[in-house]
């Protein structure tokens, strides 16, 4: 899938909301925790409840990987039950990972090979020989960390580089887009910090954004559009515990349907709003 | 385990040594790969043959997770086997890790409790808040990124801090050492850069350090231990493809054994020439 292709599918839908399968036991309802595939039987329903409203998921690996081997299995089954029931849809691997090249392959071997994601989330601190195995692959993306939607992101991430006046996740935009393209490169900006997209469009103004941090960490959707949004939309806004986790009875998925949909009508209008459907 | 104790087990050893388990299974004797089980294999004989002169062993997770689920049955059964046969030697999970923090707390949990590794390596990237939950094991330990190995390390790492001069490596460092302790925190410094490590002891002169890129990647035992040594030898130097792929025939393990004692002795040399043993 290339930037065209999922705008095609953003106009489609009229959402360019991503779901994000942060699916963790503990918050699951009570009566379901009889299951051991039960991260899988949660999504399944997450799913085909959301499917309707949503052009991406992203499960987060800690969550699978927290429940061990068989947490992993159930990931694949997730992915593979996306992949065969809504093959439009496009699947992140949230897994934030890094290495030296010859160990980068073998990571996106595992993503993208082994377990068919179409993006992954790739932390950008060790440098362009780190990411250009994952950027190998045809029709496969690379989601770098930019401007993260945690208070801490400031640790680093604003610094500013002497030579250039630029800060930190500004110079990971700047050094980092001619790595690929706006074709298979996307960045993570937090929708905590809108109204810094407007920095961040001056570096990248046609690549894809993938924005957390709306929803549960308070980030606004019209602000977002506002000073994000470009001529392909240009965005996929993640929602995660505000939808999986809407309501803590049997009836989540439900729940959860109805608001993706909420999610979904919002972004219907934004995108009428910008003229771009 | 603390600092002091595992100095205790580098003088023990005379050796400060950290064998990386960066197990392939296409570098793997050809008689050896009709097993399905054959990184544990691999890895149990390295294990055994180098033992008496590592007090580390480094598994990178790319390699397991790049074989799939039977891949991480393998890893999980490879530390096992150091925990049960081995049980001072310090187990660093090379995985590069770092998210928001309930997040970051899953993953604690999979590699601390369900794993029971003693370290992770993170990358500082999204700062303090991705970092603290696994700060909060007692007993355990984090290894951040600071200057790493690689070509493209100075891509960002390099980049200096227009409020003070300092390189994003040398911030991360000064930043981050007071999140937890010289007991539960160390840097990944390359060795392919060694004279940096007079830089980076300006700032932790305590700290442990997790040394890469000694053997297959270039860099000097010697140097590494003129610029980066401390009274507690604060040096956990790694090798791995120059260890473990020392013999590509079904005696390999008796040549990895060569070859791990071999940099133990040069060890051992210098730890003589500082007067820590």
């Amino acid at each position: 899938m290339d930037a065209q292709q999922l705008f095609e599918q953003i106009k489609k839908k009229r959402s360019f909301l991503c779901v994000g399968l942060d699916t963790e036991i503990k918050k699951l309802p009570s009566n379901m925790r009889k299951s051991s595939y039960l991260l899988f039987e949660f999504n399944k329903k997450i799913i085909d409840a959301t499917a309707p409203y949503t052009v991406a998921y992203k499960p987060n690996l800690a969550f699978y990987e927290a429940e061990g081997i068989n947490g992993l299995k159930q990931l694949g089954e997730t992915v593979s039950y996306i992949r065969n029931n809504y093959p439009d849809i496009f699947i992140i691997a949230d897994a934030k990972r890094g290495d030296i090249g010859n160990t980068s392959q073998l990571y996106a071997d595992a993503f993208f090979k082994n377990m068919d994601f179409d993006a992954i989330t790739l932390s950008p601190y060790m440098g362009k020989d780190t990411v250009e195995p994952f950027l190998s692959y045809a029709d496969k993306w690379v989601i770098l960390l930019a401007l993260t939607s945690n208070l801490s992101a400031s640790d680093f991430q604003l610094i500013e580089n002497k030579a250039n006046g630029l800060k930190l996740y500004e110079q990971v935009l700047e050094t980092s887009k001619t790595w690929g393209s706006m074709d298979n490169t996307m960045y993570v900006v937090g929708a905590t910090k809108a109204e810094m997209l407007t920095a961040v469009r001056k570096h990248i103004p046609d690549h894809f954004l993938l924005i957390p941090g709306v929803g549960a960490q308070g980030g606004s959707l019209s602000d977002v559009a506002k000073y994000g949004i470009n001529r392909q939309c240009g965005l996929l806004v993640n929602s995660s515990r505000a939808i999986i986790y809407a309501d803590s009875s049997e009836r989540f998925d439900i729940a959860a349907g109805i608001k993706a949909k909420k999610m979904q009508q919002e972004m219907e209008e934004l995108l009428k709003s910008f003229s771009l459907i």
